[in-house]
């Protein structure tokens, strides 16, 4: 397991630099300290590891792929910002350091955010290298999956559900908008950096995507509940604090983690229907299914 | 002055209608809801009207247009939204009617606009009939002028000055970035819809739509001053109770509106460089620069 995390350490290093290079600016000014500040907040970077991951498996154009990665992480950094704000979560501590609102105020954090959501699809359109159907199409998939339809609409069903008592199967439903349709999507772009990239391909990544994504959102509400705070870089117990349902608070511990288990030989699985080599994607299925923070 | 009036008010109606269509969703929820509130709104319609002009006028496709306009269109109520949010201008009125956060909460009001901004990249990525290079170029002017260096970062600006006295050269600044950003890009995404747009075009709709921008923000501060509240759906007076520095109340009324004229004969004259018929451009300029609401 150490080589997988040493493997994503490393790409992950490359894509935080083209993230530095991405977010530089001339005018200077409050919002865009505050965006580099969260944007620099590190986190796995594990979209765009998983878009330069399939880039490669699809033999696709990888300095292409480094900057669709880079477009999901702007929107992934842009939905913590705003799901931290006081009117959402009102979270103070966002991996291991002040919220961005904390840190820079609100107007200033809601402003950051509408702007890396607004930045992701500048740089998609930058890209170079690639024909611009291709470019057509992942401006496509990012907007879908990230909107009202995708990674929005399930920020809209997590609000619904939060004095309520959902069902496993509506906490899922849940799951799949919020955080597989981020994760699938990074996945497709890797497949669209390849010129001529077959539906199959996209399909694969999609499913890949989608059984990562919820067997990683199970593993989340485990360790909301016996991880290590300080290794999380937030508090533990949250969930259960605010009387959160949970597929853990449904299913008990065990079960749960059983059914991460499956999930993650689904994503494995989907990988049989890719034609490159795509150990390390498995790899890094398990590491995110077995991981402690 | 009617005739005018009359033709903007139906090219209104056939973006109302386009923006009601592509709005539509199957997922029902309040944040769609919510979308659709602000974006029904109304409002003149003014930036996807001048889309629709800029591309009749290259000779571009006006289906195009439509969805072009609308994608602008969204981005424009998206700011509004979150324009109207306590931490930002704590508006509770908007166009004669509660604000957003007012109608469906702070939190929903700020997915909605999230989700607008992201759905009109998915817009322009759905638009068909023009070439894909058209469309990533459609993506990158909009996400430009949109962003950070356009304006997102006018609100930055605007926020910078509220305990400040600056400038007209930068109130001047603030005004391009804020408003005259969105009506630029509003005339180049018209001249985009025609395949092969010449950067002269472009250059001249730029010009256009500063110079509209600047004078219409003008005319804007002096109506807070001068203007019928119940016309303008919102309370006069407010940039003089919040202490706010306009170029009103630098250089007072009379002046302020003599360089509203100057700008307005500005992007007039910038219409020369186009070759079809730009009358209606022309009257567009002089009805915005003599509105009274």
């Amino acid at each position: 397991m150490t080589d997988i995390s040493e493997y994503v350490k490393v790409q992950a290093c490359k894509v935080s630099e083209r993230l530095n290079v991405l977010l530089n600016t001339d005018a200077a000014s409050v919002v865009s300290d505050a965006m580099r500040y969260s944007a620099e907040g590190g986190g796995k970077r594990i979209r765009p590891v998983l878009t330069l991951e399939f880039s490669r498996v699809c033999d696709g154009n990888l300095s292409a792929a480094l900057d669709f990665g880079c477009a999901v992480e702007m929107i992934h950094t842009y939905s913590l910002i705003h799901d931290d704000l006081p009117c959402m979560d009102d979270d103070d501590m966002r991996r291991g350091k002040p919220s961005c609102h904390i840190a820079f105020g609100e107007d200033n954090a809601l402003l950051a955010g509408d702007a890396l959501l607004t930045k992701a699809f500048s740089v998609l359109s930058g890209v170079t290298g690639l024909p611009a159907e291709n470019i057509v199409r992942a401006v496509g998939a990012l907007s879908d999956f990230a909107g009202i339809d995708g990674m929005v609409g399930g920020q809209v069903l997590d609000l619904q559900f939060e004095n309520t008592s959902p069902t496993a199967e509506e906490i899922l439903k849940m799951y799949s908008l919020k955080t597989c349709a981020l994760l699938k999507v990074s996945a497709v772009l890797g497949c669209l950096t390849a010129e001529n990239c077959s539906d199959d391909a996209v399909s694969a990544a999609c499913e890949y995507g989608e059984n990562i994504g919820l067997a990683f959102q199970i593993v989340d509400d485990i360790l909301d509940i016996i991880g290590d705070s300080e290794k999380l870089g937030k508090p533990i117990g949250s969930d259960t604090k605010n009387d959160k349902s949970t597929l853990v608070s449904i299913y008990g511990i065990n079960k749960a983690k059983e059914l991460a288990d499956e999930l993650t030989e689904k994503a494995i699985s989907a990988l049989d229907r890719l034609n490159g080599d795509t150990h390390i994607l498995k790899e890094i299925a398990l590491m995110l299914a077995d991981r402690t923070f």
